[in-house]
């Protein structure tokens, strides 16, 4: 028994997240380099930006803990990327495999959608106002960029169909 | 490359998440054994009973396309499985473990309700309108799944920090 208190727990999805988006840093660029629609390769590109200030956020709130990101394994995202990977290598490439990247995407955007959700939640119930704040901030960024990625699919996939 | 044309993804998505659901028969069982809260374990005896019901409107599109659902391993539901075993194992039972339950369950859920929503996409642009019916049928109730979660936390957050 490694977590026998809320807090404890709470810190745990902080690690968890937080080692998850680290995972995301290095699965996007496979996914810009793979991607043929300039609009999709530029909303990678956006996000991953995006990440590394959701990471920074992640850091502010550690710091304010007085804990260490610490080395929690996200066994989830690791299994998100290799599904990723396994898309990249087997769905020929252009239309087909961008409406594949995007599905895979959107299943990332929806696991850290229901991970900010829960530790916002969490950082509510123990009353850490500045974590709320910056947990949401997090959360509206995966909400829009799964919004966005339905507009892209919207125009992909005719095109995919129309491709074959 | 195996995968070359949409209708080919159509169907790599459609195995996917069939398996994904087989998955989530296994793991729910120990949810229900490791849940104490008496709701908590109804909700999860419900939603394997549910499953069973997605899985029954899942054959019945791959009976409608003459293919078989195949043996795809869905690596993300198993990297969710995983960390769901790891919860059961490091978490203290009680307040506390359902709390994670119900967090692990809604990434699950959050998984789902993306396939699903890809699937149904794919099935709208292919012209396939009964599977949308059956597709959408399912997303809806994992969406509903997902907010009794939410309404079943509200309840077991503040009980698990009082726990402490």
């Amino acid at each position: 028994m490694d977590i026998r208190s809320f807090p404890e727990l709470y810190l745990h999805e902080l690690r968890d997240i937080y080692n998850a988006e680290q995972q995301i840093t290095r699965a996007l660029p496979k996914m810009i380099e793979a991607a043929t629609n300039p609009e999709l390769r530029q909303g990678f590109e956006m996000h991953l930006e995006e990440t590394r200030g959701q990471i920074a956020r992640l850091e502010e709130i550690f710091a304010d803990l007085g804990e260490k990101p610490g080395s929690v394994m996200c066994k989830a995202m690791e299994g998100l990327a290799k599904e990723g990977d396994e898309i990249i290598s087997s769905v020929a490439r252009g239309e087909i495999l961008d409406a594949a990247l995007i599905a895979a995407a959107q299943r990332v955007e929806h696991y850290e959608m229901a991970a900010y959700g829960t530790a916002r939640t969490y950082a509510q119930v123990l009353g850490h106002a500045s974590h709320v704040r910056l947990l949401q901030a997090n959360l509206d960024e995966e909400g829009a960029t799964d919004k966005k990625l339905n507009a892209m699919a919207e125009k992909i996939n005719p095109a995919a169909v129309a491709s074959r």
